[in-house]
Order: structure tokens, then sequence, then C-alpha cells
């Protein structure tokens, strides 16, 4: 092996950009990005990395890779061992056998839809959708995702999880309604993803508790009940500040 | 969008291990690692993550995604187009556009197969195979592959190569069985799946020249005919100091 020194390589990471989110909070990010179609958000460029030659051709690809750093964790440093919330919380695993945000270097990996480049100096960004970032996520690097790479064969697919019935109350469907149709997003679609995907934390799981999320500027109230959910209520409220 | 101070972000990485690769330099590691399964490595763990309960769980996963920084490109800085080998050299691409080492924050991704983990402290390493990485590479971060979450639906498939024949001279064929039955390294098929993916450099494509590559520890000589590659040599050399 040849011998380098690793220690003048502690790099520091430069944001190339920064997400733009539909979740304001951790809380109700799906923890498995391409089965949220809706979960749609922007790429927001920074100089020098905003200009349209260092994206020529990213458009012959349809979906990309998103390498950003857990910025909300790295307060929090990294563990060895955490408790996957796929696994219901109950049992400890390697931080590196899971995709948790408390890792070293603090790396997340995500791969997303390119749905639309806009080069309009100094608004400059690639929409995309399937998003599991938080709002206000940085991003270090952007790479082109190409099935022959990055599909290995034969590979050992994560359990699946089945899909919950969710009812959506009259005054809720209502609501959706009129905010889709002033901000053309797809909320109902999106309470149905993420819900779909049981956001509830490891620990509150057997409990018949509301929760309340933040989905763009929507907070979103909900309960599980039966084989499913019920959405109780949507109120908009003000942005953060 | 939430404002955060980015510039506080400027987090160093901090390499959690180090790529012992069957690549001692760039001329030779594909372009597409899943295609070359007998390209064997191990990542070689570093205090303090070299500790067995970091991994406890890693075994459920065939593939894992390695994050590492291009070393030997962080010297020279980052490109805001390059000419991507996969078309020939002669189309300029968005440096985000591209997998070109020459990329803000120097940031790799492969998916590998793990083979083995073994943990036996100052000792400790992953076997991997399906490796794109030159020896030397420090990794940074290190996540199983989750195939529902990293497979994206209706991905553009990105366009094939034609296999080539490759010939082997008989003393080539002799050298290989010699070779892999003392050292166990699978040298034949790497060259075959090597030469499939034709490492020429761009530039380099219509002359007849020889070509030379390391492969582990041996010099592996080749050149283009008629539709594939003849391997006319292959001689043991002392490793690179």
């Amino acid at each position: 092996m040849s011998t380098i020194n690793l220690d003048g390589l502690h790099s520091p990471m430069q944001p190339i950009g920064v997400i733009e989110s539909c979740f304001p909070e951790k809380f109700g990010v799906p923890r498995q990005p391409g089965l949220t179609p809706s979960a749609t958000g922007r790429i927001m460029l920074r100089e020098p990395f905003d200009r349209p030659e260092m994206f020529r051709g990213v458009e012959d690809f349809s979906h990309l890779w998103v390498v950003f750093l857990f910025h909300q964790a790295v307060a929090e440093g990294w563990k060895p061992t955490v408790r996957p919330p796929r696994l219901g919380g109950k049992q400890r695993r390697g931080v590196f056998a899971t995709r948790s945000p408390h890792r070293p270097n603090h790396l997340g990996l995500s791969v997303v839809r390119l749905e639309e480049m806009v080069f309009d100096s100094p608004l400059s960004y690639l929409r995309i959708s399937g998003i599991d970032m938080v709002d206000g996520t940085p991003v270090v690097d952007i790479k082109p995702y190409i099935a022959a790479t990055d599909q290995p064969a034969n590979s050992v697919p994560a359990p699946g999880e089945g899909v919950a019935e969710i009812v959506f109350s009259s005054d809720v469907q209502r609501f959706c309604r009129r905010y889709e149709a002033s901000t053309g997003r797809r909320l109902h679609a999106l309470i149905g993803e993420v819900l779909a995907q049981d956001p509830r934390p490891a620990g509150q799981r057997s409990r018949e508790k509301e929760f309340g999320m933040l989905l763009w500027d929507v907070n979103v109230r909900w309960r599980r009940q039966a084989d499913g959910y019920i959405v109780t209520s949507c109120e908009r409220v003000d942005p953060p500040t």
C-alpha cells in the first residue's frame, strides 16, 4: 500500500449550493427519497458554481446524485452505533451500516430527479424532485446518475414496507385543493407519500398520538388509525425566520 | 429558504480509511466499476474508525457506497468543463455532468461489492471488489447500498459500450496461471474486464500504439487490434515505493 499523508488531506468542503426544500424541519423527511416524487425543491447555486458551462450536458441525465452535508448533525458529532428508524428504533447498528446523519464527516447522498435548470444570475438553480433533504442543506457535489455504474448486479433489495391506507378529512381535502391552485405545489400527493413511509419517531409508534409536520409552509396534523393514517387538519403557518 | 452560515460549514473531511487497490496508477482504472468484478481491494480502516461495532449490520448488505477523495486531483484543482473519455475526449461537458476527478471538493462515489470484513486491530479492513479507485485513495464515508433508495424508477440508462475481443499471447496465459496460483489474484479476468472498457486515453485511440498498465505489481502490455485487443506481455515489477 502506498503511504500518503492523510492528515494533509483534511480538505475543507466548500458548499456549491443550498437546498430549498418542502421540508422545513427534520420531522417528516422521507427515508426513501425515490418514493416521494412530489417532494420537490431546488438546489440554489452559489458563486462561482452557478455558471451554465459547469452544467453543460447535465440535461442528458434524468437523475442526479446530490452529495450534501447533514448540517444539523454536525454540531452533534458522530456516533459509533445508532438505532435506525427502519428497524423500529429497537436495534443498534454500526453507523456505517446505516444512512444516519450522525456519521463521521456527516456526508449525505441522495438520488433526485432533475426537473429543470435555470441560469439567471444571481438566481441560478436546479429544480429537483424526490428529495429527502431538509431546507437549508448545503450541497457539496452533484453527479450524473449512471445506471451502468450505479446499479450493481445482484444487489440484495432492502426490505419493503407495506403501503398504508391514508384518509383525508373533507376539510383537509378542500385545503389541499385551494393550496395547490394558488401555489402549484402538490400537497395532497406529498402528504400521502410521506405518510406511506411512516415518519413516526421510533419510540412513539405504539401510541395513538397526533403528530404535526411542516410541508412547505403548511402544518399538517395526522394520527395513526387501523391500518393507515388519518390527516385531520392543514394550516398555513408563517415561514420560519 | 432558511439562511445558514455556509462559511462556517467548511468542515474538513477526515479520512476513515485508505484504499489498497489492484490499480497502482490512474491508467487502467475502469470508468465503470461494476463491470470489473475481478478488481479487488481493501479499505484499510484507520483509528478510531476501525471498531467492529461501527460496522455492525454491514454484513446484511451485498454492496456498499464508498465516498472518497480524488487525492491525486486535489493539487490540480477543479475545472468548469472537462472532456469525458466516454465521449472520446472530443466534447466538452460541464464538470457536474461528469464523474471527473477535477470537480469542486474532489469527492468520488463508487458502489462496490462487500466480500469480507476483518477486525484484527491494528489491521482492520473491508475486502471489496468491483473497485475503480487507485491505490492510496482516502475514504471519507461508507454507506450501505439500498436498492429501494438508490435505484430511481425510469432512470435513463447510460449508453452501452460494445465488448471487444481480447486475445492473450501464450506467454501471457502461462504467466497469468502461475501468478494466480501463487497470489490468488484473478489477473487474467481482470485484464479482460479492464480492456473491455477501453482504457486508452481519449487522444490516443487512433494509433496502433502499445500500452503498458500496472495491475497489482504486474506490468501488462497490450495494443489494439481489429475489433479487440492483444495482450502481448506480463512482467512483475517492484512495487512503487
